[in-house]
């Protein structure tokens, strides 16, 4: 039998515990996407590299030319917009499902941002489609989702917040009110991802517009910004390990008296906590995915390093040193469990929609990235001094890995929330002790045993 | 839509991997193997343990009345040899495959030995049942098979050695030599299972018949020889971290001088290399579906632990305290992520016989036990005393999985081999790599880019 | 210069750290105990074994031979009691501080109980003795005290009580109360260590005297229950990973009615807390000190295995597989680091006493014996079966130091005061940083720096 | 009793440990060192990171104003070539020991490079000057060594290579080679430390002099290259996850043909082996205790933000959620353990010459730089994306700490040769092993015991 090109860089066994669920659409799709990434996307990864000016201030203001023909290519190709399940946004989307996606995504995040960037399915980009596809009304859809599909033009997602502990949405400062037919924004953000980029054309702004309802959830509203309105100062590119992640950037952003039409409200008025729940589903199993696509090309770069007879010391190869071998099928290992978590999570959301798939999801956010880091982090020690320089994408994959850690919530909120979820299960199992014991005393009683029970 | 409710003992996610893998008459065994548990093993396992006598002679003279009771329930059930699928053993099997039987090996490997038993599917018989009804001759069957597969007697693997590192097969000094029509057998094993058991019959003995083959994987063979044929000498049992396993037991046995007649060899001469490697493939992963019913046990019994009222201490719930909570996610994530991989492990061997699933038995083999180990002991951490007494399974469950890491070759030779079937992609990597810096520098002449490539 | 001999058993680094804080009497003690321990104890520890019978109730009744005879040598040497500090026990104590007898705690340590018993220095009864010699009466004192001290009779501290979280003292349910000038006592207790052995004559009893006192730290009292006493029942011996760790064992002891004069209350009521709180310090050391012990010969004997060349696979030396030339190198490191931690905690104790090495202490309680399990059971790893046998002593030692990952309180309770502890540091720290910004502003003044400080 | 400022950055067990064993000119010069950070240095650190221009061409020809300030006024207050111990350099050499610039460099490693370089006490100028005080003739001394002493100069040490696995310095590829009165020097170099700074006059630069040397290490040879000598070719800088470290840099370069007077070799001919293996002893401790001083403020810096109450989430303190407090409670032990495992090394080389400590130095080399990756690991995650950032030096102190896993040998090639050296004590313990087993069989003679021995 015939078996799947994917599985050179997934596994068989991987491949055979979902190979029925996906459709002969998503398999083909899945074939053209990997011969768009060998023949065109990864030779031209460090190409773009090159494309992008040392400057400071030019590397913000580039369109990375190869990165451009990418797209146009993986256009006419029909390999766009992979990640929009048709399921999920029946106007919008293309018909995979989230767990078809899954596959894709991981071959998306072997070496590098420009591969999702190519097929229109990097984030923040991918989360606020799918917020404007959802929430948005038509006028706001048309102006702002169309050419976010078409990959004209690019956007931001403005939540987290400088001086505040901004994991806990209740304590959001940025302020929302609505004068007349505006609204008004004022408020001091960080680490806003794709505010450097120059294609970069609306924000979608978290901020709280009715701090005093008693119920926190319903305090928050997001509004859509264009990134051009007068007040939207981009102050600097913050650092992720040294890297500023030009042209894209995760850029601290104040807001001074941003003024919108109260049409760029989405949703409604105290939507803005309901919003943000339903856009992380999905999305948190594709980085999920790339995150293992990533673990997976280092572990591939790996191989190919401790085998490479010009790095031989003391006369032997740098396998044959060391636990050299061990790192291998630990990290092995490692891939191929968390790669069988996602897929399973990304099957539960398209089956029990994100809510049903909450535990799914939450574990593979805090067990991915740490994976990845750990699998990453032993790749590099295998290339010495070259593992942490600029000629191996390794480092700057570990940076990305080490923020993914902290990004959408630390993990020690996934951890929590997955233990007090789990805690809940206590009472059933208690019920079905008690059970158990009725019966073990039926029986001690039966076979006239005395022991200590 | 009604979920299958074994869903309740594994997750919801897991099983929607593999529901549609599964036949409508192994989710009826399934149904029936629960309820059999729920209703009948779980209350026994205490009382089994409770009516095997303290005395030291004793405690290997005795079949314990309430298993003896479960067995017989079990086979009016059909609940029973489930362990040995149709697919691989078509006149002896059971209609399931290994996939099936991997999800309720799960369910037999929580809490106890008695389980497997019940339905005549534990170690060393299983394993011994699969040699048998593989490579054994129909007279060989009638007499030894047959009685195992009705559980009316019991057996033993006779392979590891005192004085020897028998890892390495070809360490084996036990001898086996033709005498006329007889097979003499002279050796000193040890961690032989099952051969304190009173009802054990048989012992399958590997040793070498060809020492000097110069291909060092004929030298061994095979020989059944009755237990109690003159000359077998069960020394004592060997002790895992206290306990001695009565009454099945792991015991020192020397063979001096036995003789059986030569119908007794099982396959043929120099045939044992090739038979003790058939017989560790779904073996394994059933070892690993049962500690991950043990872990998954042991996790459960923790979160009755953690919210039980009599435990609180300074007016906490356990769970209040440091690390509890998160603890039990890193468990639960723990379990699922070994259980997907033994899952896949297990389905690879249906679709690829063990050969053609090496990879992914050897990666179950040396992650699950670790997991299991790491698992149950945050749990002995939580009860305090009680966990590493008596009253609680955990310490015998969490030393039965220590030893799981040294039986059946330990970690270290499985993650060896795992990385060495790795380092073989090598070369095709390597190969991909090339072809991808050829497109790259083709590209770099297009774009006129000159950068460090 | 010639270096003392007890650097073959620990390093030379760490006692060039120490070496100057030893007394010459010390050191004597020193070359004399390791003779002791050569020539005399670890010869004998597997006869000590040997003569312990299997039988279920005779080993509980049963002085071991060689040991008693060890018993005998080691006082008549003067190596006695040599964990009692005279600094600090004047009237009793031997001139040795806490250093000095921490280096000689983890030869002790080495290979099984009976090196500390031969030398009278095995818990339950060092702390005991400590108890007694700091606040028991001098009738107490003469009835209980001298003897223990002769090695004649041994002692138990029943502290744990079944059924609840006694970690948290005031959880505690025996019940002490005077009825005219006798005492009653009531109570439920279990790992009672010490209460199995044939020679233990007296219980220090922990219950409440006073339950509604508002100070919670004052309704403790500690009783001396002579062993025989009416109303004293051993109910059962408790496990610890299948060892019943006999003679002396881990008992689950009930008080009923007991009735005991009021003299033999310790100290005066309501002062069973502080007792107890001042008995922890120095012992922890002690037992920090033999894991050290333990660890250190796990080690020496897995550098033994190893190298054995009977134990070769596959033509090579087991140290020339895998990982374990590494697995030595981080065993050999996490040894050095703890024994430099213990030294230190029992340095600061002499210096401060027990109440100004709290932290140091904490620390080593919880660092001290997972480092022990984990270079155990690498060790355990590399015997392969016979690891977790009877025939090494690596099982139950480790199963010795993963209890003791619960005794005395549990790591996590250790953690969290160590953690809290840190926490109090924050005040100073903020000061300080506060300060250092102030410096910091007028620097930027001075050269008109106008960054993001 | 007056205790040392130091213990409020240390502790005051580790101090009690070493106290008698610092003289009183250090204790002294260690209170105006403290002074002297607290008061100038530390405040000085971020005005020095922002007066080094963004400019990617102008960072690299900048002497830090502040910087400078700094260096005059520890030069005037004698803090000034610490690192240099009179013991081992007579002549040049201040009178402190390694031990106690150890104590010294931990508090150097808080926060930056500029405290080490304030103090003239920076890699690679410490090494260098050790290199030259022991192997340079009084020319180069007073051409060389004099300036870098005064601070006026700093220096590269040129050794790594790019293509080639270095680790290995038989695999070195430059070539050194005489013609007449001249050198000749042709070589790949990158990784070179110190290499962009505007003020570096020296590279010190290893090759291969005698390819041919049957004598493996006797083949290299070193020569000391001016840095602005024709053919000396800084490439480009190498990153560090993605810092660049500016203005030192860690320089890729090329010498083609360069040509430097004979009377620059160093030492002799084919003594480069031994000149790299002598310099990097007390060099190593050095690096371990600024590891250390890292760790420790990260800890500092994260004991004030789990406290900080602008930083409360769900009303809580950062300290009150999940493993905060554990992990604090790790981080301090692991921190104290280093700390005395590097001052033993250090103690060590003051007593037995750097050969003498080969282990311990080996020890801490591969244990300490992981445990502060772990340690700052955890403090970045309690600071969020600010953790990432540049906002705190957290990031740019794990990127420091990681790649020195890497520098001076990788980890893996400590952990062999430790675990290498503990192999060898295997043939004493056999011998001893054996002697008790020679009086284990006369005692089970003597008590007539016949069990398994």
């Amino acid at each position: 039998m015939a078996t799947h090109p994917v599985v050179e860089y997934t596994s068989p066994s991987s491949w055979a515990l979902i190979e029925d669920k996906l459709s002969p659409f998503a398999k083909e799709t899945l074939v053209k996407l990997i011969k768009f990434l060998e023949d065109e996307v990864w030779p031209a990864t460090r190409i773009a590299h090159a494309q992008l000016p040392a400057d400071p201030e030019a590397r913000w203001k580039t369109v990375i030319p190869v990165v451009a023909d990418l797209k146009a290519k993986a256009k006419k190709l029909g390999l766009w917009n992979l990640f929009l399940s048709k399921t999920h946004y029946p106007q919008w989307g293309v018909p995979l499902t989230n767990l078809e996606y899954a596959v894709m995504a991981e071959l998306l995040g072997r070496g590098g941002q420009i591969a999702s960037e190519s097929v229109n399915c990097s984030a923040p980009d991918t989360g606020n489609m799918e917020v404007l596809a959802r929430y948005a009304s038509p006028e706001q859809q048309k102006k702002w989702l169309v050419p976010l599909l078409n990959g004209e033009i690019r956007s931001a997602f403005s939540m987290t917040e400088r001086f505040v502990a901004s994991s806990d949405a209740t304590n959001i400062r940025t302020s929302i009110r609505q004068e007349g037919n505006e609204i008004v924004i004022n408020g001091h953000k960080w680490y806003i991802s794709g505010a450097g980029d120059p294609r970069c054309a609306l924000h979608l702004v978290l901020g709280k517009s009715d701090p005093e309802n008693s119920d926190t959830y319903r305090q928050q509203s997001i509004v859509i910004v264009p990134a051009n309105a007068p007040g939207v100062k981009v102050v600097r590119p913050m650092g992720v390990f040294g890297y500023d992640d030009a042209p894209e950037g995760h850029c601290e952003v104040i807001y001074e008296n941003v003024r919108v039409p109260v049409e760029n409200l989405v949703y409604g008025w105290g939507k803005g906590f309901e919003i943000i729940q339903g856009r992380l589903g999905p999305g948190r199993t594709h980085h999920c995915m790339r995150s293992i696509g990533a673990a997976q090309y280092a572990l591939d770069l790996m191989l190919q390093r401790v085998t490479d007879p010009a790095k031989k010391t003391f006369g032997k190869y740098l396998y044959e040193h060391g636990t050299v071998v061990a790192d291998i099928a630990k990290s092995r290992a490692e891939i191929e469990s968390a790669r069988l978590l996602v897929y399973s999570a990304a099957l539960q959301i398209d089956k029990a929609q994100a809510k049903g798939a909450l535990k799914e999801i939450g574990i593979a956010k805090f067990v991915v990235p740490s994976m990845a880091c750990g699998v990453i982090d032993r790749v590099i020690q295998s290339y010495g001094a070259e593992g942490v320089s600029q000629d191996t994408p390794l480092a700057a994959m570990w940076a990305g890995q080490r923020t993914l850690r902290i990004a959408d919530g630390p993990d020690a909120v996934h951890i929590q929330q997955i233990g007090q979820r789990e805690l809940k299960r206590a009472v059933a199992l208690t019920k079905r002790t008690a059970e158990i014991k009725k019966k073990e005393r039926a029986l001690a009683e039966k076979y006239n045993v005395k022991a200590h029970l």
